[in-house]
């Protein structure tokens, strides 16, 4: 059988803090760029139609499979997968699990979806624990890093896993051909860290022609672009993340402060808006929007809840390479290359 | 016996990347703001005198303990620890263990300082992990984190201990009344989180006479001031440390780009220079310098290894301050009310 042409994506319409409006434009920007995309909306008919009216070349591409119950940002994550069996979220999951679609977009509950996601999706054969996964902004581009979140305690073998995701990740979404690959940890030196990261160190460290393996990172060279990967449990990734944004936050407005503080100094902020856009639109996380739930038994991309149709593009975008350079695929073969390569090097060894 | 009306000083003489001339300065610029200070100064006489010479007022109350030897950054804490034994940090530290001097400062290689403190002046009674802990600038004020990275995994009852170490650090070093006290995680709600911050919670919920607890707090938020003291284990906190100060570095350097790139940017940026001056004052490291390794039998502050004398003096501010509220017997007392506080609401639950 020859593959599809068409790259089908259930969208969870009713997911987000602008849904469905950000939903409908982000799909119908979409497929400006990219004309072989098929949208399933899951969602409640009568609010969806008014949107999708306005988008004729998206509604020709868009079939909706209607439901009114959905997911709200207040659910627990449990009784969201308890009780939300018929919600636009788990029925857009569904799709993937039963082959309906290729991939699922959500910019619903996280907590919510990661729950349905793995209950319904299960984890991929190899994969212990799937894991958070996203890409940043850096002094030198941008770099990958996971787990953001999915798992607050990881023993090293999970670390490992997380390397050979991050690898492929960083190769199929941001184009980059050997990805340098890092570990977080408290300092650079060999010594360092807990038991978990020493042990992924001294196995990743064996794994040298399937992974470029780099040794540890510390937490103020990520932004600058030290490592294409950067790996960590889901605790000290999340508050990496969020101290990062935090302080970004924080000094933007220092800096609107400053240039609002007297007239010469606004005069001043005008002279440097251009440059200060640029700067702005560098760091912009629409441009970044499309975390993923990665090492499943299916593509789930997660957009921010308060994504905009431009940032929810930007997440269609991440499912679409997903789907199209066959992800699972890739991480199960880079693992399979990964054990032989272990071996090998413990032959050597002996 | 009356206590004596001096405070002594024991400062590593040697020890930092500025060293001796920011140790000799800053412990110049402290005596004039405090003129009860006296300084016991370890390190080679022959390259301290051409300083202090030139401070006369300093020279009257500070007392040259002369060693040639000293521990460089690049020495491992094992090897610091073993064979520098009558290095400027060693011999500094020895002097607080026998009672010569009441804190101890340098600004040293940072592992081999808190092995030679741990392992010369032990745990205080009542705690089983010393921290690192430290103030920062945020949106509200300061805030205090620890641990900034002594203990890469920690349980339950450390946390604890660290609550109520942050506690008095707030209070004599920030003058903060009642200080807010919150556990870093991954997210507010009462069931994120691994087990030992969920169990670290239920402890601290009960502690409601002695802290003022307010629950978890996310990495984005410190920042925003939202609690005074953030306790967390030293993996966690070393990395949302080093992650903010990163991402405040990138965005420095981004503005200042910004304003380099065209000649009416420049203009801009002039205009603006006296807000972005106070901008920059209020993030001002040097004003933040001394972190502490709290929790041990004698008070040894830790300054920044790239400290100036201005940063320095700070550091001995912090070491003064330290002193003069008898830290080790406030810490004592807070762990008694606790211990007190828990039983008799454990009691009360029966």
């Amino acid at each position: 059988m020859a593959p599809s042409p068409f790259i089908t994506l259930a969208l969870d319409a009713m997911g987000g803090d602008n849904a469905p409006l950000s939903v409908i434009e982000g799909a119908s920007l979409a497929i400006k760029h990219n004309p072989s995309l098929r949208f399933i909306l899951f969602g409640d008919q009568g609010r969806l139609m008014p949107f999708l009216e306005n988008y004729p070349a998206l509604q020709a591409v868009s079939q909706i499979v209607h439901t009114q119950d959905y997911i709200t940002n207040e659910d627990k994550p449990s009784v969201a997968l308890r009780q939300g069996r018929q919600s636009s979220m788990r029925l857009a999951v569904n799709a993937v699990a039963d082959g309906t679609a290729d991939a699922v977009v959500s910019a619903g509950n996280t907590g919510a979806y990661m729950a349905i996601a793995k209950f319904v999706l299960k984890a991929m054969t190899g994969i212990s624990r799937p894991a958070f996964v996203a890409s940043f902004p850096t002094a030198k581009g941008s770099c990958v890093m996971l787990d953001l979140g999915a798992n607050v305690s990881c023993d090293s073998s999970n670390l490992v896993e997380f390397a050979v995701m991050g690898d492929i990740y960083a190769r199929d979404v941001m184009g980059i051909a050997n990805p340098t690959i890092a570990l977080l940890n408290v300092g650079a030196e060999e010594m360092k860290g807990n038991v978990e990261v020493q042990t992924a160190a001294a196995i990743l460290k064996r794994a040298t022609r399937t992974l470029n393996f780099q040794g540890f990172i510390e937490g103020d060279r990520i932004i600058k672009g030290e490592a294409d990967v950067v790996v960590t449990d889901g605790f000290s990734g999340n508050i990496a993340l969020k101290a990062s944004e935090g302080m970004a936050t924080f000094m933007t407005s220092l800096l609107k402060e400053s240039i609002h503080s007297s007239w010469i100094s606004k005069l001043g902020g005008l002279l440097i808006l251009k440059p200060l856009q640029r700067m702005k639109d560098r760091m912009n996380p629409k441009l970044h929007n499309g975390a993923m739930l990665i090492g499943l038994g299916g593509i789930a991309i997660k957009s921010h809840g308060g994504a905009d149709g431009v940032a929810y593009a930007n997440a269609i975008k991440v499912a679409t390479q997903m789907v199209s350079h066959g992800l699972q695929k890739q991480i199960e073969e880079k693992l399979h290359a990964l054990s032989l390569d272990l071996a090998e090097n413990a032959e050597k060894n002996e």
